[in-house]
């Protein structure tokens, strides 16, 4: 495993209701098209408001997955 | 919608449920003297401890809100 | 001079023509209702895009302002 | 309290559930050789991803406690 | 208390004196009209200069405090 | 849209007039191989100096773009 | 010396009448258990407001010492 | 070349002998994929430990590529 | 050329016309003290405000010029 | 594995002959009294210099550890 | 004076007796070789300890001054 | 020593074969004319690729030097 090398890709995921299934939401539709996806890190949480609630939930990720030699 | 201008406050929010509650009830209160709130971002999360559990958790937010004309 | 208090507060300006035009915008909003503004700082440069092209720029600042006695 | 002297540590919880549940397990943990945590403070928020899913949350904490005289 | 919210505001205190008497300048100044601080957060220290000698410190602080239900 | 989600990338644009040139030629270029952009952020403006004067300017940009379902 | 290893540790220091008390107080707590302490860094700045008045500042720091071989 | 357009993707490079290694590993897999790489900055350097010694050593790399016209 | 050594400065620019100005105010300053000069990076964007107007632009640079052998 | 709790302290290794070296004399010493050292994260590299030579490299490391049950 | 030009430059100063002091000693330096200062910014504070207790402070500034015509 | 003054100046060095070997380069510059350099902190860690290899390293380092009396 000491010669991996990963690539780190910047996805937002969105949800009306929570953080956490925001960050589902973006892995989710991330492995349609990623294979060996390993490990991601939050860089940002925030969320768009209407009439005083939140409309959606919009967190944003680096996904770290192993490129294939 | 190019030519808005916005506000930004900062607001921390309590709950001794969670971070989510916590963003809520934030901006529950704001909602009560604020209008057209837009977007928040999270900028701290941190919570406090009695007798080894939590007692609230405590989010930071920006609140963005419309000026009006 | 040396005992003055400043009020900072963070502004989000748009303009679809530039940056400065967005901080320009900003300024001139915040203007309506502020009095002795000193100073602004520009914290976040980013736009929105509408069919490949820039729809407008929105220019986030802090705003110092002489808060009187 | 004006005197107290406080010290922080830094404490990776994991969770398959959720962020929330990481931040329970490093507290419940911590509380096993620590008296007195006052307050925590989240730095970093990251996952473990298999087979395209979370196979576990992993939240960084600080702890703050109160140092006895 | 776990309910309670907070705004954060910024700002800037001065004083030929001294750094933490310019912090008490924007304190003595913000509690004109605003209840119920709580707390400070120090964000910049600087200063203005005059003939090599310090004119005045000049300390951004922001400030959070309790808004009533 | 509140289930959209989006792919950020990073790109560096130039131009010998300007900033606000070398946005518009990153996101020129960018348009021919992406659709749907929504939005970038500037995260870095520098350039290079020959004989004294500015070359080009350089300006670092994050777009975010939709993934289509 | 270049053979040295250090640790570094996080210190909250208080005091109702300034920053470099609550300094003071926080090197005068930790040196009853650490020996070798050979510097610190000023990390956090912050304080507590009553009734409009500090109440305490609150001075995070890392000290570093010396691990004995 | 003033106007030129690059990208910049994010990889991670891994080697048991130390970083140096680990970023031209990253490199020597990248450029199997990318022509007309220009330059890289490290933005992560890390680890991971066996039996108290490093298995092998783990660095981030930001790299910048022409963008072919 | 990879042997060679650069010194970075730190120069604030200033004008009452813009940002792109106030860079060029910069390193035409620069250039009368400083041979080969090769690339400027932006740290800071502010400005001064008179009568809700910008009175000036200030640009603060980072420059990097060739050590000569 | 996804219930693991870690700690993560902050260490600084010297060495006068380079930095991979100074990474080494950490953990090494670090191991005396910690077991089961899983990762660890270079913050800061420096060094002290004698008669315009390097007399010493110093790097810290924040090290993870695994909390036993 | 929209179109002066300045300098930072960034100096440590220390002293025995506290962190206000060490600002007045770097600038007390400085203003031997430097006309025309303008301001600081405090970019770091720390001290060096012995026996348990500080032995001097240790203060970075960025010092700004305006570069004559 | 505890009233000595430092300044801090920021120097980039380059070498072909590795990160140490561009600090060295840049200390072996800069000691030609400064004396009583102390001590080095590496900034930021980038290099240029050709032909998908490492042409040169390029390491940014604030160097710190006692100012005499």
């Amino acid at each position: 495993m000491a010669e991996h090398v990963y690539k780190k890709i910047e996805i937002v995921g969105s949800s009306p209701n929570g953080m956490e299934e925001a960050v589902h939401n973006a892995l989710s539709r991330a492995s349609k098209t990623i294979r060996n996806m390993r490990w991601f890190e939050v860089t940002e949480t925030r969320g768009y408001i209407d009439e005083g609630k939140i409309e959606h939930w919009q967190v944003t990720l680096k996904i770290g997955f192993t490129l294939e030699e």
